[in-house]
């Protein structure tokens, strides 16, 4: 594996975190000078708050870890292209670096529906990278909804079911 | 005044709030069901964050106060138009309803570069009042880059007088 597919191994490995407790597998880590200073997988059900994507929490952690709010001469590793919220994060924080597993067609907007890191008319512009590692971050992506549509089937057969008891009873 | 002029009033409050503290001064706060429930300012460089942008800690607060990261029948009063990460963290919330002061036209994501808050492809769209207290929510950003740029220019003669000082010695 070369370095990239190496930092976006430990991203999947937060994503298998976030899978692990039902939220949608996708996880994030920034790296400052060859180490990984933060490391985060989105909480947003767990925390029920809106702003903890992977992104934005590794971003926060990657402040405190440096003391500043730009976070120069660092680059973010992320399994599911950044939503408009992470990019902006993203811009906000200066990172000059950006590597993503898979697109995101419905919200993605780093190349899917925006291009926010490469417009000259904000006061930064990133590097991005995308594709490391494209299968596996996709496919904890797909497996984990199918997995969601199946147990909510099973929900709604075992409803029925009961349904149909409670009329005959 | 009208509700969303006394809401955009409590926002301003927060925005001079920021200003006191050599921070860019904009204040955001968040109203439900007639209360509100989250208020906040930009602390970027008070807390050294990239995120700490006063919709986003509003809306971190808001999250906490219903215990929901859907902020369903709220209303988002911001002195500044939002930037790319705000007006994210405005669609991941599902805020129905924006009402800002100012047009920021280098970095606004509502209406000056991009229209996020009103883009289908997304899913979650906003109604956006936009102008409210426009002079006062304006000139305090004005006032503050002002004042920036007149203390900056005085550092500047001062140290240009100790050089010379330095020199005659």
């Amino acid at each position: 594996m070369n370095e990239h597919q190496i930092f976006m191994q430990h991203a999947l490995d937060e994503a298998k975190k976030a899978y692990a407790l039902g939220e949608v597998p996708i996880g994030a880590v920034i790296v400052y000078k060859g180490d990984i200073i933060a490391r985060a997988h989105n909480l947003r059900e767990t925390t029920q708050s809106a702003t903890t994507h992977a992104e934005l929490m590794a971003i926060e952690q990657a402040c405190e870890a440096i003391g500043s709010w730009r976070l120069e001469e660092t680059t973010l590793y992320v399994t599911l292209e950044p939503c408009p919220m992470c990019a902006g994060a993203i811009l906000q924080s200066r990172i000059p670096t950006v590597v993503y597993g898979a697109r995101d067609i419905k919200a993605g907007c780093v190349d899917s529906l925006y291009r926010l890191l490469n417009d000259s008319r904000f006061n930064h512009e990133c590097d991005v990278v995308e594709g490391v590692l494209v299968d596996a971050c996709g496919s904890i992506l797909t497996d984990f909804f199918r997995e969601l549509r199946a147990r909510k089937k099973e929900v709604k057969r075992l409803r029925k079911l009961l349904e149909q008891q409670n009329a005959s009873d």
